[in-house]
């Protein structure tokens, strides 16, 4: 197979399908993602099947029991399916809204119209649910998607592409609108993130490894993060209790997660006060505790032991493990500043009592998500009330933070005239 | 000089200087405008005596009058600068301003802050103008700023720098929130625009070339337009007296602008009427007209000739003169198809009384300024009631059409919480 021609002739159908997304209807869409549901419920059968042929071939391979959990679809992953998709079909479509229409004083009218992106590109390991999702929000958004899963997951992701297209074709929509990349060759990822007359973004959803990787090689712009390195700051004027639960919440929910804490800073004043009781907590949950030497004085006087001296390269560093940073602040400047150094501008959190700080750590920090007296796992496209999430962006351009229906959308501008000319 | 080090330097010191920028208040930034504007009034001989040393060269190099009329800082030049910088300092300062803020179940509040985009460089030709429009805009908006101006005038850009530097150290702002790249190596565009630790987006200035130029090059995104191959479409459905005026408009106002019509389309049924009027009115203005076969039947059956026949490379090309091509087409699906694939996306207008052609057009035309019966040289910040423009964007991704202020402005996720924890 020539891959270069393949991309392109995939890139050719899903912009001219992009057209006919950009002016379907509500109503379309709708029975499309019902549809697509309908026909998970009914070929359960068949799609576990198709996916059984890939686990046997991921464990010949001597993939992990970790890596054959993701790409397994069980009866509760295809049950999670088909209510997503009937969730995304609820949610009110951005598509078209006009927004700020004012009048000029030339007497145009001048607002912004909602509207598609084009076509998405999706770039993802062998987790099927991805699939559907990605497949969902960009159908929703009016847009149309090239998914290219993990290898691993090539036959359920090509039977669950054909009931999409099923399900598009039924409702009238061009089938092209969602096309899955059939071929395991890795070529077509390079053709894929660099043909910009063909793609308007690329969201990459996978390990650091993978995006890194992308980002070497896209011309297409991305929606994407590379890490998550989240701080939680405890100021001196704090209310101890939030402090310790948000602490254990940011940390121990979730260890895996890009939104989990990685680094905790605690004020000077406070620190002989809080860091033994936080200490004390982390440890009951064998969490590793790499701190500066400030924080280990403080710890030690207080007999807490069992602690790892960190490195400069510890506050670089994104553990998705059991492991957490901790060193000692002045005050909330020095806080700042840290943050804005080391952070990977995912999300950061102060818990304070006093109000002219959290406003200033607010305005202060540079990162997708700042947040007061909240746990950094609120970050998601779910708690923030998007009611959906593709993905989750650290970039200042386009989408920040949570990216959910609208970050798969542009504003155009709109003028209406009454046959008006420019003096 | 190492190009290299002394860019990097430049950066670091820029991405130092947007820090304290991010958190100045808008008094500051207000009076360090007003103070460069009492600047330039009050060094206008010396600003002058600059510039003219930059015209000697520029002369002695043979540069055209069109090239030197850009380069002259005139006294009215100075006054438009002095004006500019003061009308910026009297716009409303986007930076801090909190949107959408909503309780969620969980109990935190989540809304949207708008902050500055961080660095931004400014890449543009021999127009000392542009390095009072740009710095001011980008001052206002809270970010720092590396400004890059064609090498023959870089004594008046140099002279005006200093002066911007006073008059931010006069506000307590840090001087380094404005540089100039002092050095005429080509080899510092290609670094700044690379540098994507220290510049979070460029907007370049200019002509196509230098565009295309950057757009190979860049790593860092760009807030910027190819060029504008702008479309009417007059409908079978019209008031000839508004087409008129309105097609007369887009053409002839200002042939050198991107916002100028260059490709006219016209609906079968009403051709015969609506045609040799415009081909009249356009050739009494010496406008050559490039047209189609039956545009070209149509016009002659009405005694129009001198007339050119178009070719497939007119329909992609954008005249900046007094040329126009024409083309026939079947009806408004024909129009939105050809504008679809032939505009540079940047501004198309359709003229008709029908209310379902038009809502159709506004939807299905895929440009960043798409409007019913106005002329497209509308497309403009000022006009728009943005209040200052940097530039237009064709892309699809962050800003779109005119950019003023908030183009050069990013929305973080703010969340506001009592100690809210996540389950």
């Amino acid at each position: 197979m020539n891959i270069d021609q393949y991309m392109t002739d995939l890139g050719h159908r899903a912009r001219s399908a992009s057209r006919a997304m950009a002016r379907a209807s509500t109503a379309a869409k709708n029975a499309a993602l019902e549809a697509v549901a309908d026909a998970i419920v009914r070929e359960r059968d068949a799609l576990k099947e198709a996916n059984a042929r890939d686990l046997a071939r991921a464990r010949d391979k001597g993939h992990d029991a970790a890596f054959i959990d993701r790409l397994t679809l069980s009866d509760k992953a295809l049950s999670t399916m088909v209510e997503g998709l009937r969730q995304v079909a609820k949610l009110a479509d951005p598509i078209g809204e006009i927004s700020g229409l004012r009048y000029r004083p030339s007497g145009i009218q001048v607002g912004q119209m909602r509207v598609p992106l084009g076509v998405i590109g999706i770039i993802y390991e062998s987790r099927p649910n991805v699939t559907i999702d990605a497949a969902a929000l960009c159908l929703k958004s009016g847009n149309a998607t090239i998914l290219r899963g993990g290898s691993e997951a090539i036959e359920c992701n090509t039977a669950l592409a054909k009931l999409i297209g099923e399900g598009l074709a039924s409702a009238g929509l061009p089938q092209d609108a969602v096309q899955v990349v059939e071929t395991p060759d890795r070529a077509a990822v390079g053709k894929l993130v660099t043909m910009t007359e063909y793609v308007d973004v690329i969201v990459p959803r996978g390990g650091k490894g993978l995006i890194a990787r992308l980002m070497e090689e896209a011309r297409v712009p991305m929606i994407k993060h590379l890490d998550g390195i989240c701080h939680v700051y405890v100021d001196d004027r704090v209310d101890m209790s939030k402090a310790l639960a948000i602490c254990d919440n940011a940390k121990t929910h979730r260890y895996g997660t890009c939104n989990t804490m990685e680094t905790l800073l605690v004020a000077r004043g406070i620190a002989a006060e809080a860091l033994p009781a936080l200490a004390r907590a982390f440890q009951a949950k064998e969490v590793e505790l790499r701190v500066d030497a400030a924080a280990r004085a403080v710890l030690e006087a207080a007999q807490v032991s069992g602690l790892v001296d960190a490195t400069g390269e510890d506050w670089r560093t994104e553990y998705l493990a059991p492991v957490l940073a901790i060193k000692v602040v002045e005050n909330v400047d020095e806080a700042i500043g840290h943050i804005n150094e080391y952070s990977s501008h995912h999300t950061d959190a102060i818990v304070t009592e006093d109000h002219d700080r959290a406003m200033r750590f607010l305005r202060e920090v540079d990162s997708a998500s700042v947040m007061v007296n909240a746990s950094t796992r609120f970050a998601d496209g779910f708690e923030f009330g998007l009611g959906a999430e593709i993905g989750i962006s650290n970039d200042k351009l386009h989408a920040r933070g949570p990216v959910g229906l609208d970050g798969l959308t542009s504003l155009k501008y709109v003028v209406l005239g009454h046959g008006e000319v420019r003096q």
